[in-house]
């Protein structure tokens, strides 16, 4: 069997898994959104914040990372009940862990289920977790050439936040050279600018999250 | 065969083309360098300036991005021989496009050659280019918890570069903390702190540079 062939049948696997996660999440009437960027983009930040506003709307969080539970810990702070996956050297999610992670939740009690994937800007973008959503975060200081230049995070999305524009006063950053580099491969995306240090933004994000949990 | 042992020889044969490379790197009496980060951590930057300020020791750069040459241009400005490798949807370049990129320079003609991988804070850590010195870099904005979330990429840098640090001012940010948990993962490599907005470390890092070439 060639390398090729066994990738795709990994990936294969793992789509059918994705899409048993996506059947089991609607039989429990549980909307999941997939939150993808570089490390540092300000995921696990938003998700405290979001948590804690979304009053009414009981979440949970599936969280990613090689090592450590320190993202889980800042989260579970934030009052919710929260899955830390260690992936060792892995650099995403797959929709296995997810489904494991699934199993140690009760779904029953939630509405929303977040998913923080490994900080990564290339590799979870081709993976499937069973998410209603995706979301990609592109932060201020990471540059304004990262669509371009990492388009198949952004061809994904559902939705893309630009984060910590509270920077954009201090750091070089053109927000309309990402606003036409992502109207050359994703026309259906809205650009939401979010600051969660300075709060711009929060409520169109929360909008969003709520019709989703609505619809 | 299985996925793992498929893995295995593709890594293997990354290896044996990494040690040809160094060998021919070392022939041609040319310092490699393989900087390694997150997407937007100031790599490209950080190279302008650097093969500007390294008078009389001609560099060449290999530069590894998903899609556009936007980097290779950036720094075919600063006046370096750039050869720029789109990987498409590869995560890390590989031992094999880095030995082909090589073809494309006259290694006679340089000193100093830097790889500027794809930025991804996972996959490069494992691939082994043929490089001499490995130098992992982490910019203030993207957290001080990377080190001990991302373990991998600093185990295996003989350079940490702390970038952006005029940032220190205005973000939250602990240098301790990553002094703490790099001093864990890794006790050999030195931690500079580097702005190029400011200068602030650029000796440091330029005398480590020419101590590499003058070997």
């Amino acid at each position: 069997m060639s390398r090729i062939e066994v990738v795709s049948s990994v990936l294969r696997a793992n789509q059918v898994r994705a899409e048993e996660t996506r059947a089991r999440l609607d039989a429990a009437g549980v909307a999941c959104v997939n939150l993808i960027s570089a490390p540092g983009s300000g995921k696990t930040t938003l998700l405290q914040k979001t948590i804690t506003a979304l009053e009414g709307i009981p979440c949970a969080v599936l969280v990613g990372d090689l090592q450590t539970t320190r993202d889980a810990e800042r989260l579970a702070a934030a009052g919710a009940p929260v899955v830390q996956i260690n992936t060792g050297r892995g650099c995403h999610l797959t929709a296995d862990q997810v489904a494991e992670g699934l199993d140690r939740l009760d779904l029953s009690q939630i509405q929303l289920l977040f998913i923080e994937n490994v900080g990564n800007m290339v590799c979870p973008a081709g993976v499937d977790l069973g998410e209603h959503r995706r979301v990609a975060l592109l932060s201020v200081p990471e540059g304004d050439d990262k669509v371009a230049k990492y388009p198949t995070l952004f061809q994904g999305a559902d939705l893309v936040l630009l984060t910590k524009v509270d920077l954009l006063s201090v750091l070089p950053f053109a927000v309309r050279q990402v606003e036409e580099d992502l109207a050359r491969v994703n026309t259906r995306a809205p650009l939401q600018q979010i600051s969660t240090l300075e709060g711009t933004g929060m409520d169109a994000w929360l909008a969003w999250l709520r019709a989703l949990v609505a619809g």
